[in-house]
């Protein structure tokens, strides 16, 4: 294990993240919902936070906002979070990247006296969370192009302001948001920073991993429809309860996770007629299937389809589909992920690559071509998008630490990749 | 087989009950709802439709409406069932047993030439399903006593006016329906004809049915509580799945009831936070378990408890089980079976034996301590509560014939009877 640059102070960030939270939070957890009074009080911090060193900051056609540290190269290298959280949300999801990003900007600053051997970008994507819109990666998918404007148009608050009412409020016209996909120009790698939303790294007792990608997701409706008929009256063998075979497939989905991996998750399930004295007649059930492999994700796919026939059949039943959602799983750059597993090993010691489950801005960036990767530091109690969110001030310390080790790594790597493309 | 008396006439009672649908029915069904300004309707039908027989009427404590048909002796023949209907309900369900009783007594008054050995009592059950207030047996269980004061006191309908407020308006005080006992008073035996709910008598070709007794009955809701949990981080085996140990149950339920008999029944399933991205924290389930046999619904209902503790402590969630209601088992009185399966054997040449799964008034009349027996006639899609119920013609003629020779051989043990003890 290596020392870290003298340079680098990761108590700053810690510090900084306890006054974002005194400012934007409350007994509930963080309130920086996108889009909202607290969350552009947020932004404002941010900014005077960054006031401190020579750099450009300015929202771009998205609302994604952009801090730019000129280098010697103008390749840049972009790190990125979001500032956006869920209400009553945890103090570091999201954030912590940024603060983080904050800090790495300081170091390089003052170790290369003003001079950084390429150009960084810090960028706080707006609305990764959708919590308001229920639309989430809104400005990194507007960066990348993914995002569905037909579908963003259409979208309303819970009071039923619509989307482009709530973006014009902060000077953000819909339809030309795709044009923050220019910021692109001269990105030659996009870094990461995120507390693990699950329960991996705690089982393990390990404080840092590296991302190997984003998860592809199968989303579907499942429905079964059966007999409603008197619970009393009708003989076991002349049922079609639907509720039977959408039942059989809450233990299916673990036998096919055992088998391919990835996660499956029946989250809902809705009977009619729903009442104690009759077989239901109408089961649906809700699956959502991911894995960052796309063909095992296509297998599992296939596995619960026929499974659900099967169950359909022993119960004279019928069952249809209905897709909700899909994306297919990001992988991200090989080398950096290797950066990032070399930054964290150099840190802690130890280190492990795993998946997200979850999707990130990081995905969208990747998708837009640029290489990408991301670090996952151990969330306590394995959970967020709540106000115990918390992780070790220890492990808070070493992600900064092994964060900048992998910035540091990146920037060789632009600079080389530079000096190999001029010299062909 | 036997030819019938030729004094009853079954077309007569198909006649009426066409009448009754006529009258009172409309393309979703019979509207017949207790309580009701349709439902008076009926009554005042029947009403008429006893003016030519010399009978005396009147309406008990607790809104039953009595027809008595005086004979040699004060001992009391029973026939009862009842003109209301579930909303959209069947046109047989509950007036054939009135239509057949009104045939009956037609039929006695003229072969006795106006002298019936026993007196010959109609009665026509006040609110039977429940349909209005959710408390079936309203009328039965005042007679009976059995009716529960504190738990109708609260009773509302869906427009929120409660139960004494409706009875009021039909000059039922529900503080005295218990008064209703007093019709008791020299009963002998009672016999309800009725269209079966189920399809039993149909899958196995037959036209009728004695029926042994009514099911108890055990109604739970389950309780499983897990842990929400992020659909996308959360590895399968850090799960605490509600849903997973609630789906159990279902196929749960069909192994005991292959062992014991009987009927179980999953008629509701509620997920919370039931969404999509999440494992189901709380899973709700409904279980309605029946058993003509007290010994084995207790072994069912024990069954299911432990079943339901093994899935909870498999998957790391906890169960909670809470009653909803329960209900012994009712046995008829073992003689009018005989009487019952000896007569459908005279009209039809084959017979067969089975419980009743739902509840009827004749379970109420049985508690109250009447020796009573339920015959059933084949329902053609095995269905009521439905506008679809319906039963052949043929097999509506042949029911009252088998019924009016029960009613026959039940008068004569009741002279027997009486003859037997005054012998003493």
């Amino acid at each position: 294990m290596k020392a870290p640059s003298r340079f680098l102070h990761p108590q700053r960030t810690i510090d900084d993240l306890k006054e974002l939270r005194e400012l934007t939070g409350d007994d509930d957890g963080a309130q920086r919902v996108a889009f909202t009074p607290t969350w552009a009080k947020a932004r404002k911090w941010l900014i005077e936070k960054t006031a401190e060193l020579p750099v450009e900051s300015h929202t771009d056609a998205a609302g994604n906002l952009w801090f730019t540290l000129p280098g010697a190269s103008e390749k840049c290298l972009l790190i990125g979070g979001h500032i956006d959280s869920v209400p009553n949300g945890g103090w570091l999801d999201g954030c912590l990247n940024l603060m983080a990003g904050v800090e790495i900007m300081r170091r390089i600053h003052t170790e290369y006296e003003g001079k950084p051997p390429v150009t960084i970008r810090l960028v706080d994507w707006a609305d990764e969370e959708g919590a308001r819109f229920g639309k989430s990666l809104f400005g990194s998918s507007a960066f990348s192009g993914h995002l569905n404007l037909e579908e963003a148009r259409l979208l309303k608050d819970r009071d039923g302001i619509p989307l482009p009412t709530a973006l014009a409020e902060f000077g953000i016209d819909l339809e030309t948001v795709k044009q923050a996909g220019n910021e692109a120009k001269n990105a030659a790698a996009y870094l990461e920073l995120h507390i693990e939303q699950g329960p991996v790294l705690l089982d393990l007792g390990l404080p840092l991993g590296a991302v190997l990608g984003t998860c592809g997701v199968e989303r579907h409706a499942i429905h079964f429809h059966g007999q409603a008929a008197h619970s009393g009256s009708t003989p076991m063998n002349r049922r079609r309860d639907a509720f039977l075979a959408a039942a059989k497939m809450a233990t299916e989905i673990y036998h096919i996770t055992e088998r391919y991996g990835g996660v499956c998750t029946i989250g809902s399930c809705v009977t009619e007629p729903g009442i104690v004295t009759s077989v239901v007649e109408d089961c649906t059930i809700s699956l959502d299937q991911r894995h960052l492999d796309a063909s095992s994700l296509a297998a599992m796919l296939m596995k619960a389809k026929s499974a659900s026939e099967r169950f359909a059949q022993e119960g004279n039943v019928s069952v249809s589909w209905e897709r909700i959602w899909e994306i297919e799983p990001v992988i991200f750059n090989r080398t950096l992920v290797e950066f990032c597993d070399a930054a964290i090993l150099e840190t802690c010691g130890v280190s492990h690559s795993l998946p997200s489950g979850p999707l990130h801005d990081a995905a969208e960036v990747s998708r837009a071509g640029i290489p990408t990767v991301m670090m996952f530091v151990q969330s306590l109690h394995g959970i967020s998008h709540n106000k115990i969110e918390d992780t070790l001030e220890e492990h808070l310390g070493l992600c900064v630490e092994a964060f900048d080790r992998l910035a540091e790594k990146t920037m060789e790597w632009i600079v080389k990749r530079e000096r190999g493309s001029a010299g062909c």
